[in-house]
């Protein structure tokens, strides 16, 4: 097994394998932050980060990565770069890919709804870029997946319900919110956690459908691990016996048509409207009360009394600031694995 | 005395003791800028510059310093960022605060007068940010204070007028200008030169009041330092004798309210017209020859021929680029004292 | 000869022997990248990129190049900046150079068209802060010319064709396009190569005249190197017998005027409708058979389909990404030798 010069689009690519050798690197990064015998794997290396849509935490992450190994992370936004698009001249990604292969150990890429007009064509960019850049392309979210965001999720509840979580249920369930989210974090959770054999519960109302691949996917997985995989409609029976509850928004697949025809404000405004009628679908302390003593997690940002209320995201149970934390453990292991310095 | 963990906010909330420590690591590092003992102190580590309002060199000065000391500082602006306003959803203070606590050794803020509604909601931001962060909170010029240009202006003047400044007087002047100035950088020069000692004259036309509760202070400090604080409304008495010349425009209390009837611009319109009425509250050459020899001292940037005349500001007896140089090693020893590898 | 503290506003300023030394070492860059005895030059030095333009490449080259020698480059905009312009107050150019040169080891700019009114005041404000700034400023493309990218094009065209050129003929060759290029890259390549000694043919259309002094220069240094200099306005006198092709589109001198009266986006319509109509103004196979074998060069990015087709610029004899990657071993030449630690 060698990671040396892969991509990662999603950790449905990596076997299974890759995946526990990342999250044992990433344990062993949060270990031993500063002293590692890989810290200064990325000496004097350039991580380019490239941002079609603007973030909080991954931005942050990824450029205090780089730097605690050694390298530095270039934040690149394409309104700052003369990109060819469909109504303007400029470079192509082919050139791009190409150009930026010369200068740096790796590309990260963000590409979500907005930046895009339909679903897959966020993942057709960074497979494009994939296709011609000869330094690994990682994702930093884009419209159907978010590894690291998987990775981090993994890593906090073995952190705080051990390593082996076979058997362990998690509860994957859609929230209310005004943040109209991607499903690259729920579709990238659902995979990697059936991946390891957890018992996941997808929970949503109707309508609120993710890319049925994905779900026959998690299927696959789970009949691969041993583990569960079921989706319900029902709030009891998702929060029954939980072990994990990871509460998150997302919008439907209506989104899209809505912004093509009417404009991004107008298709969030379309989504909210519908988000927030479903008054139950909030993480509350009775909810929790149902669980097996859940812990609560979360992607962040976190949406709080929309998503889940403050006093679930304040509890001891929340495990929501070790998650986000990981965020930097896991893209040092990914980066360490797939572009350090041999 | 032990700085390490500490915020600051204003030099008014350290000890003396703390701020002469600050003070002669500063000037150790000018000596020795980049083969210092502790210019290694931030290896690694990620320092984290969030700009609500935009910034000359206090961005260049904390990103250079970061560097300089071995790490790396984030340029970070709130607009690709999504934090939770009065009007959208999104990530709250508690949240931001603890999640950068997680990535970096500290966290820089700038929120001036546009950024909010009216005076003291900097400050107060400011310090929800320290009340949920476990890094050092340091202050990158925020409605009230401006801990690091009163240092670096401490530093300028003890540079060229000796280390013993008590007895001699500052001549704090308002000038005119078309820049619509903050008050932080004087009030935060005015208390910091209290507390040092120094004979501190405030100069300003009728009108042009600071906040009283710094005032007060001011007046403590001088009482506590054996040094004098006066406020006066005439130019004669304030240059006569003065050591020190610090011209600097700044807006009148009227702002807040103009910005939030009429908008940032008109509201601007509104001081400019104000103050470029003053034809006398220059510092020019007479004006100076009407002092014992005075130094003319400025935060910068200048408004040339507004604040002060080409000819003052680039004569033999100006100081401004030192102050401006000092930023650099002041935050440095900021840096290095709170939030440095121990 | 010591290139130390030197400015870089165009080869033509430098000596030949100097110009030599440069490409010396940014081919010792190429051949050990990371382990190179100057590899720690710029060690946690700040190198301050001011972007009055947005950019490509250069910014990706300029922060990898100061990052792989040990320091760091600062991406700066003057939107985020308060400069003193001829419609607002704010900092002049003497005191930020000033100011920059106390935090920094070197400046890098670039001043394009769309950010000045006519020819030639870019390169009068890259003299003005070379006046005022007490380290190297470096053009990172200006409206005149562009040295990094003239040094990159010598180094990629001796990388394939051997390091003596004398003799070798060079076609710069306009090109059709709808980016509405800067003369900066093509007036650069015909200075330093006929400095270098090649046989420059420069072929354009009527009325796509570059600067007239540059003209008369490249003559002058034709006759000085021994080599050639000639414009023709036919693409078959161009072609025949060139060993090296390097197509790309520029500006009619008419575009600052019509920017000044129309408006950016009004002139760059006039400009592209102008130059879509030479529909034989491409490179093209059939045009590359009639070259001596020639490699393809460009200076990217590429408008492909424009100025070159994919078949071309795709072959085998296309030197364009190495090109591309040469721009970070010169500007890390650059630095080294202009600011580098001794």
């Amino acid at each position: 097994m060698n990671l040396h010069g892969r991509d990662l689009l999603t950790t449905q690519d990596w076997s299974v394998e890759e995946i526990e050798k990342t999250l044992d690197l990433s344990f062993d990064f949060k270990k031993n932050r500063y002293n590692h015998p890989l810290r200064n794997c990325l000496d004097r290396r350039t991580f380019m980060m490239f941002f079609y849509n603007p973030s909080v935490r991954t931005r942050q992450s990824f450029e205090a990565a780089a730097t605690e190994l050694g390298g530095h992370a270039q934040f690149l936004e394409p309104k700052s770069m003369r990109l060819k698009t469909s109504k303007s001249a400029g470079e192509t990604v082919q050139d791009a890919a190409e150009v930026m292969s010369r200068y740096s150990c790796g590309i990260g890429l963000r590409v979500l709804e907005t930046a895009i007009e339909e679903y897959g064509q966020g993942h057709e960019l960074l497979e494009e870029y994939a296709e011609y850049a000869s330094v690994p392309i990682i994702s930093m979210a884009h419209d159907k997946f978010h590894p690291c965001q998987g990775f981090a999720d993994v890593m906090g509840m073995r952190l705080h319900g051990g390593k082996d979580l076979k058997g362990k249920k998690l509860l994957q369930v859609w929230g209310r919110g005004a943040l109209v989210r991607s499903w690259c974090s729920i579709q990238e959770s659902i995979l990697v956690n059936t991946r390891l054999g957890m018992d996941v519960t997808l929970a949503h109302p109707e309508g609120y459908d993710l890319d049925p691949e994905v779900i026959k996917w998690c299927e696959e997985n789970a009949d691969a691990s041993g583990g569960e995989f079921e989706i319900v409609h029902d709030l009891e029976e998702g929060y029954d016996g939980a072990d994990f509850v990871y509460s998150r928004n997302w919008m439907t697949a209506d989104f899209y048509d809505n912004m093509n025809k009417h404009g991004v404000d107008a298709a969030k405004k379309i989504e909210i409207e519908r988000a927030m009628k479903y008054d139950d679908w909030i993480s509350t302390k009775d909810w929790m009360a149902k669980t097996n003593n859940a812990f609560f997690t979360h992607c962040g940002p976190v949406d709080r009394n929309s998503e889940v209320t403050d006093e679930v995201v304040d509890s001891e149970k929340s495990i929501v600031y070790d998650v986000a934390e990981n965020r930097l453990h896991v893209q040092k292991a990914i980066m360490a694995l797939t572009m350090g310095i041999k």
